[in-house]
């Protein structure tokens, strides 16, 4: 098997794995996370999403989370963009990268924005091209990469179709995501390779779901073809609306002890990932996601038990 | 990446998985599901155990279970073992396959049974020479292989010292055992390859604990250096009593998953292990620690109600 020696991990938690939550989660608890994840020390962390607050009300406070935070040279806030509007805030509020979005499934794009792929993409260049021109950096996230909830299999050549369209846009990066997670690791490579004849490879990025369990075996797949950057989640924060009782996307704490243990370096202090998930875990009343993050947890607490103990 | 086109899977559920439960659990539970497991389609089941009921309050009636369960040809029933008394309850009970034991970790077994590991494996001897007489098989298990709760680091060479060991003993199938789920991928591939050193390669095993959630890519790790034989435990049952709080053995359902969708034979049926896994959760009350049952129960029972809509 192969890996590279440096792996960049996007965290999400405070985007996509909070914009679910039903309860509202104060603009403090949003600032106090990200900025526990940048001390952290991550490089790119997704911190907040400019979309209508009639269809994501959870994100509405976006502009006062992206003013509030205390941001370290170094490190990229992005941020997700659905049209020009959202472009326009995410620059008022300072976005060092926008995020836009496609699905590989044609089911799901009629199904979710009622157009085709091709057309929600045609979407978007207006928002890449006002990017470019402001020399911020454009990310093109390809939903059910390795599935769909309506149509079930993707095709691996939709998938390169759609990198092939968001590199057109002028993508700086592009994501393969697997939004139900029901990919496996043959398959990812597949669809990597595929994704990989459209794009460079060392600017797409996995972004697995643990829906059934196979984010971290999907991503030891992916750097095994070459892959550099994943996506992951603090205490494994978000679900899937498209499956009911589903976890969100892989724990972080889990991916970095992965490859910390492997030998790739990350950049990222892994005890600083695990307190920052108990906090955020227990500021929204949510059990924590990361296997990694309740196993140090409870180790911790019974060494510092038994250091009380003497 | 390699992988094999066929896999054995152990299943360790009735075994390994409920014996640190603390509320008996009733023999008709136990039997239920080892048929349930038999008629999923498993070559090996790890059925009973025949220790001390003052070590091992939970596993007392395994002669009962082992009389009642519906054998199916071509299943293995496994029974572990720790000295001549339990050997001799094995065969009155019909094992197909003992199971002995020992540690990597020098500092477990001395804090554990209180002799080095050389000792505790000789201690095995009469059992593997009644064994091989009465052409039963003898399975090895080597917990410690990745890291000891005791004393950090296992190096290398102790497991394959101690797989030699047991080569010597006769064992006719060696378990690379994480007791405590602390192994990464890259550390996985160096202990199976050491432990390759000393035996057949197709008789080992990984017997992968899922506390840092990486038995999943452990397993896929073990099946690139050539591994066909892994352990699991239907509905993840189990824990360890190392690490309170921590998951035990990596569930079945997930392990299937990730196999039969990377093309691997298995011979077993997914859905009916999703249906048993379901049923032992239920019965002995505790949540469904596989992603893959909890995944499918969910959408199963989504899917029944929409017809029921019709």
């Amino acid at each position: 098997m192969n890996h590279p020696n440096y792996v960049k991990i996007v965290e999400v938690g405070p985007r996509d794995g909070l914009q679910n939550e039903k309860a509202m989660v104060p603009a403090d608890i949003k600032v106090a996370l990200v900025d526990r994840l940048t001390e952290a020390g991550f490089v790119n962390i997704e911190a907040a999403s400019f979309v209508s607050p009639k269809w994501v009300p959870q994100m509405a406070d976006g502009a006062e989370v992206m003013a509030r935070i205390q941001r370290r040279p170094g490190t990229l806030y992005s941020v997700l963009t659905p049209n020009m509007k959202g472009f326009e805030g995410a620059v008022a509020a300072g976005a060092d990268e926008v995020v836009i979005f496609g699905a590989a499934s044609e089911a799901f794009s009629q199904k979710n924005i009622n157009c085709s792929i091709a057309e929600s993409i045609a979407r978007f260049e207006p928002v890449a091209a006002a990017a470019k021109e402001k020399g911020i950096r454009v990310r093109g996230s390809i939903s059910c990469s390795l599935g769909c909830p309506y149509q079930g299999e993707v095709p691996v050549a939709a998938v390169a179709d759609v990198v092939r369209r968001m590199r057109d846009l002028g993508c700086d990066e592009i994501d393969i995501a697997d939004t139900i997670g029901v990919g496996t690791p043959v398959r990812v490579q597949e669809v990597m390779r595929a994704a990989a004849s459209e794009f460079a490879l060392d600017r797409l990025s996995g972004h697995f779901h643990d829906t059934y369990g196979q984010a971290l075996s999907n991503i030891l797949a992916s750097l095994d073809v070459g892959i550099q950057i994943f996506h992951a989640s603090v205490a494994g924060l978000g679900g899937c609306p498209y499956a009911k009782g589903a976890t969100g996307n892989v724990a972080t704490e889990d991916v970095l002890y992965m490859l910390h243990g492997m030998g790739v370096r990350t950049g990222i202090d892994l005890d600083l990932v695990v307190r920052a998930g108990d906090f955020i875990s227990q500021a929204i009343g949510r059990p924590n996601n990361s296997r990694v993050g309740r196993a140090l947890l409870t180790k911790w607490a019974s060494t510092e038990g038994a250091a009380a103990c003497v």
